[in-house]
């Protein structure tokens, strides 16, 4: 989906990748990553962290990469070609230790994610990536720490309906509600959540490429209620809502058995399911393979993408950790970005 | 798992098999598996149904059985070799329409299951098995018919605990909740409902051959709770549930979160996974390749056994309905009978 740079008649897009969690496999992604030459080639890429760190990584990569390094808040060099290293300068390496979540090492992930927020914000940079944070770490740093969506909505001081949504395999998943527990899901299905969630992942599709994505709706109950004869939530809020949908043209299909939806997503029947809770998608992706894919955070004003697996703090390193999702995530931030420019 | 008959020194293990829907492949698979040396070798098969709907499955199926029929209530030749086929002479073929749910199959798979069940009941069969039934079709029969756990408690007066359970793979996936409305699901996650569920899955998958079967427990919550963030029930209940199994000798573990316990049973962490609600393990088993697995209902004073599909009314009359999930079915049921008459 990535256009070549003189398709596209103007700059390159500009990405703002955040280094994660230093005490896991970020800094060497992040290395890896920089050292791709095909994304490189379709993006300024602008990295925020400690150069140090990255330094660390270079060598457990086992790769050598050529960066212009400049200060926080020094203008930015428009005519340079190599990827630009901010160096926020906060961490020293020494006082990291491998695979243990802790309070500096949440700090300065939550310093560089902050920097790559601010810089999209204020029109520096089309898009947002970060390799993988340690929600434990975030949390010992910035106890009210609770998600990447509320930290970004926060920093960036928007308020509309944004999402986390997942995708392998060119298969798109997001959800109606998340973080809750279980007991509280089916009174937040409502018919406004349940529509916004079907325009938001439809609208975040067609920034990603797809022309009419065809979004199935799972059902919230067993065997999507049976008819009515276990929960109705289908009949009076979803089927509705999906009806809703379908007339403000979004190819909006279901509400199916929550069981099934996924093996016909995954021979093809479907671009995106709309589930109604974590697990309902969580449990299938997972299987399909989670790990490989791309955490999109949608409904902000520019998009905002991470690999979906941890910070692998088993194998921090050992040099062993893939580069698959870090480089779809980029690619993806890079389709959005470039997609973006192109409609304006 | 299954002895031959040399080894056992008593009789084969008598297994009764239902025919199922008549307008879905189940009279195409009962022939099928009738044909298979390996299960006659093994137990004697008394079949139920009506001949002339089993030899328009003989005919799709492109096989020529050899069974000795008998009438219903007749003494059961005690020397015959053969399969025998108590033939209920309930359905004439020409009603049947192919491919649709219709109370007069309805009306005849509940006949034939309820045949079965009161033969094992009467201690006439060591255990039950059916081809796929279609719940519309039997509804359309019975208006009251729920599903079957219920309907067999009521026909052979068995008020315990029972469940069902899903097998792919040598996977075993059991529930604590089942078809009930999502909304009401955290309301029945109660320690005497979480711990009774632990007990039956092990003495379930003992009596299968397990010699300790290592049982992992769902939390009921995304990511189990988070710690109590979102939802207390893995704190509350479940992990007290699980620690009470340990001291009775059983191999639980958990609460393990929903969303990565499939992935760690499918790499052979685990025997079994006790979910809370249907869901959290039918998306999983689905996509795992439910289809070709087996379906136990455990609890009952005999096996029951059926192949997990359905009766694939696309695929009626072509012949090519896979008789794998139906042999397995079989087997576990042969291997289970022949287990109990040992322990006897």
């Amino acid at each position: 989906m990535v256009r070549p740079h003189d398709e596209r008649r103007g700059a390159l897009p500009v990405i703002a990748v955040a280094m994660g969690d230093p005490a896991g496999v970020s800094p060497e992604l992040t290395a890896k990553v920089l050292a791709l030459p095909e994304l490189c080639a379709a993006a300024r890429l602008i990295v925020v962290g400690d150069r140090r760190v990255l330094e660390q990584g270079e060598r457990v990569a086992q790769v050598k990469l050529d960066l212009k390094t400049v200060e926080a808040g020094s203008n930015q060099p428009e005519d340079e070609r190599r990827p630009i290293f901010i160096d926020l300068h906060h961490l020293d390496p020494k006082s990291i230790r491998p695979g243990i979540a802790a309070a500096e090492g949440g700090r300065s992930a939550l310093a560089n994610y902050r920097h790559a927020l601010t810089l999209a914000h204020a029109g520096q940079a089309d898009a947002v990536c970060f390799t993988p944070f340690n929600k434990q770490a975030m949390r010992l740093a910035h106890p009210p720490y609770d998600d990447e969506i509320s930290f970004t909505a926060q920093v960036i001081g928007s308020d509309g309906p944004a999402s986390e949504f997942n995708i392998v395999d060119e298969l798109w998943n997001a959800r109606v509600t998340s973080h809750i527990a279980l007991a509280e899901v089916a009174e937040r299905i409502s018919r406004q959540a349940v529509l916004r969630a079907i325009r938001l992942t439809d609208a975040s599709m067609r920034a990603a490429g797809y022309e009419r994505p065809r979004i199935a709706a799972a059902g919230l109950n067993p065997h999507a209620g049976d008819g009515g004869n276990f929960g109705r939530e289908e009949i009076d809020i979803i089927g509705p809502c999906v009806e809703a949908a379908k007339v403000e043209g979004i190819a909006a299909e279901g509400p199916f058995s929550p069981d099934t939806i996924f093996v016909r997503a995954r021979n093809g029947a479907f671009d995106g399911v709309l589930t109604m809770y974590h697990d309902q998608g969580q449990i299938a992706m997972k299987l399909l393979g989670f790990d490989r894919g791309v955490t999109l955070l949608g409904g902000f004003p520019f998009p905002i993408c991470t690999p979906a697996h941890g910070t692998a703090y088993d194998m921090v390193g050992k040099g062993i950790a893939n580069v698959g999702a870090t480089r779809a995530a980029v690619r993806l931030a890079i389709a959005m970005a470039t997609r973006a420019a192109r409609a304006t």
